[in-house]
């Protein structure tokens, strides 16, 4: 029998990590949890996910929570490390073959960083560090020998069309995009998107924050520079392609005209599984894609003009240095004030924008500068909030009386 | 610089070796025509030809054209050999790195083994020796080391599909079909099919035998015998898609749930070139493929109730041993008869299954018995052909009075 896979799971109690442990759970015998880290706002969530993996080290981002957990467990109980230095000193000395890296937001950036430094394989389900530091995480990917797998379903299915064929003869890639649920929305009509609206996504059950993030196509932007970093092409050879069913995953183009492409049902329970036991595919335990059911699949061009910040990614990832990590933690801020109600979803572009325009250009040196930019754009971008939030409320009562 | 890729054509004036020819022209300095083999009934052709590409043998099927070549060639020229043996000597003798097996029907069978048993690598354009023989072929290419390359879109797809994959995950294979110009035509309408009808294909470009073929879905039947002989899986892993586009050009689904497409514009071209340089990708010269542009795929069952022939491949490939060159010795003769307007063309699935029903079913032991049934096969339909013929006066005349 083949040794079991050890685990450490970053983002346990997020949609990627729970439905990871999940899948882990029907798999007895291929897979070890050794490390689990949350940020521990519901510690009972925690405490239960522990029962059932028996991880040999827990950390919890809010160290207010530590004792909770403690407590819910008794003994034996696992290592409860706390706090962010908790989370990198898990991802850094917890023995695993993979660490599934599935913290929301740039949070995820040193735990990531600590298990790449360390060597081991990273199953990346979060785009944030890439975009904020791709450059600095692929070099040290490569100095650590730390293979990077991605589970996006995009990158999952460029990484399949890609493996056993040469790279250089890679003409450009087609990332698809279902396109979210305001697709076919006007642009005067976005105006009054309630945070109902963006969190009604067509095809894929996520997250709230990349569930806006669809919905802006802000997501995509992201995965098309996290494709630039996880397949080293430059973006010109990053494509969007529009795709509403959510069936071709995305593709890859060869100079000689052929097209591979990945399909499957829109679960990612399917990526998360392929990067957690690559390179052998393990039977999978749900509904599999059926093509004459399905209809037909339609493709077209995505709409920069009602989705600019597809087209703020794509001139984050031109200026280069610090630029994407601004984009990104403005993005954050912006999606958070939004989904609090504070701003409308128009106005999550219109704060991006000045964001990159304001927040001075930096090269991107290190780690540190990365963290020191992420935290200078978040204060940027807080102290403008109310300047964008008067006008709110009006916009919805208008909404509320169409 | 690379070393020229040294080829030799067999089918060199039908039409995946006319593309071929074409095709290399295209790239001055990477192949070099060593031998050229056709049938002979236009040696003007194999004449242009060989003042093109300058092969040092010529091999034609038709021994009366060898001195009609040698004349419109004058001096220097190549050297030209005669019939069959002709043909099994260019591709047993003349040193090359890839043989293009384009021979139209059985007639490929002895040239295409004498490529494997010297250990060539075969580009397989004719399927034909794969369904009459595919168990002696395939064996005696792992015997010699041969690699066979498919040139077929939809085995091409799948080949290429599965490079770099474990071939222990494959699910199965998902072979797409456009469903030819009779796709939604009722079973009555079928028996007045003229060959006009049938010779107009609604996405590929071919000859004259495989169009119909494509037609009756035929083709598609013999493809999954092809498949099954190429990849070396059971019948039942390999599944028939009904996919009019012609843009996806086959799958591979896997166990843990995701689908590998090749998909590419319709054209010979792309999987030819695939094949004769492989491992290397050549860039495309033609039209490339836009998604946007193509608006939608689409996807259904196929229905063997309108299309027996499909059934009746399967049929051939249970019953194992000679079953499938007597369905394609069959196929052959009644394609010709329809052809040339001696029978229906519903008539083609009733000769078959007759043959299938009444030809004495053989271990296939060798290729001599191979040849052997090929050729009992056919004296058998050719005799029952009159009887089939009568009444087909009577049904063209009955559609002309529509």
């Amino acid at each position: 029998m083949e040794r079991m896979k050890r685990l450490t799971v970053l983002g346990a109690t997020g949609s990627v990590g729970r439905r990871a442990l999940e899948l882990i759970g029907r798999f007895p015998g291929q897979f070890r949890v050794e490390g689990l880290a949350a940020r521990g706002t519901n510690p009972d969530h925690v405490a239960e996910l522990c029962r059932i993996h028996r991880p040999r080290v827990v950390a919890l981002a809010d160290e207010r929570a530590v004792d909770v957990l403690a407590r819910a467990l008794g003994h034996p109980r696992p290592e409860i490390l706390g706090g962010a230095s908790g989370l990198v000193a898990l991802a850094r000395d917890v023995p695993a073959d993979v660490v599934l890296s599935a913290i929301v937001g740039a949070a995820g950036l040193l735990p990531t960083m600590a298990a790449i430094e360390t060597g081991k394989a990273v199953a990346i389900a979060n785009k944030e560090p890439l975009v904020m530091a791709g450059s600095l995480m692929t070099a040290a990917a490569r100095r650590h020998k730390a293979p990077l797998l991605p589970v996006d379903s995009e990158h999952s299915a460029i990484f399949q069309c890609i493996e056993g064929q040469q790279r250089s003869q890679v003409h450009r890639i087609l990332l698809t995009a279902s396109g979210g649920p305001f697709r076919r929305m006007s642009k005067a009509d976005m105006a009054s998107v309630t945070v109902e609206d963006a969190l009604n996504h067509p095809t894929w059950k996520m997250g709230a924050k990349i569930t806006v993030d669809s919905a802006t196509l802000m997501n995509k932007g992201l995965e098309v520079i996290e494709a630039r970093w996880l397949f080293g092409l430059p973006a010109e050879q990053v494509q969007v392609v529009v795709h509403p069913q959510s069936i071709i995953h995305s593709m890859v183009e060869y100079v000689d005209g052929s097209v591979i492409a990945q399909l499957g049902v829109a679960d990612m329970g399917i990526p998360i599984l392929y990067a957690l036991n690559y390179p052998n595919r393990l039977p999978w335990p749900g509904e599999r894609l059926d093509l004459t059911k399905v209809g037909s699949l339609t493709f077209e061009e995505p709409d920069v003009e009602r989705f600019p910040c597809l087209a703020l990614c794509l001139q984050a990832l031109a200026a280069a240095g610090c630029a994407p990590a601004v984009l990104n933690a403005a993005n954050e801020i912006a999606v958070g004030a939004f989904l609090a109600g504070r701003i409308r979803y128009t106005q999550i572009a219109e704060i991006i924008a000045l964001a990159l325009d304001r927040v001075p250009g930096r090269a991107l040196d290190s780690i540190e500068t990365c963290v020191d930019i992420d935290a200078e754009t978040r204060r940027f971008v807080e102290e403008r909030l109310p300047g964008f939030t008067r006008g709110v409320a009006a916009a919805v009562s208008g909404r509320a009386g169409r």
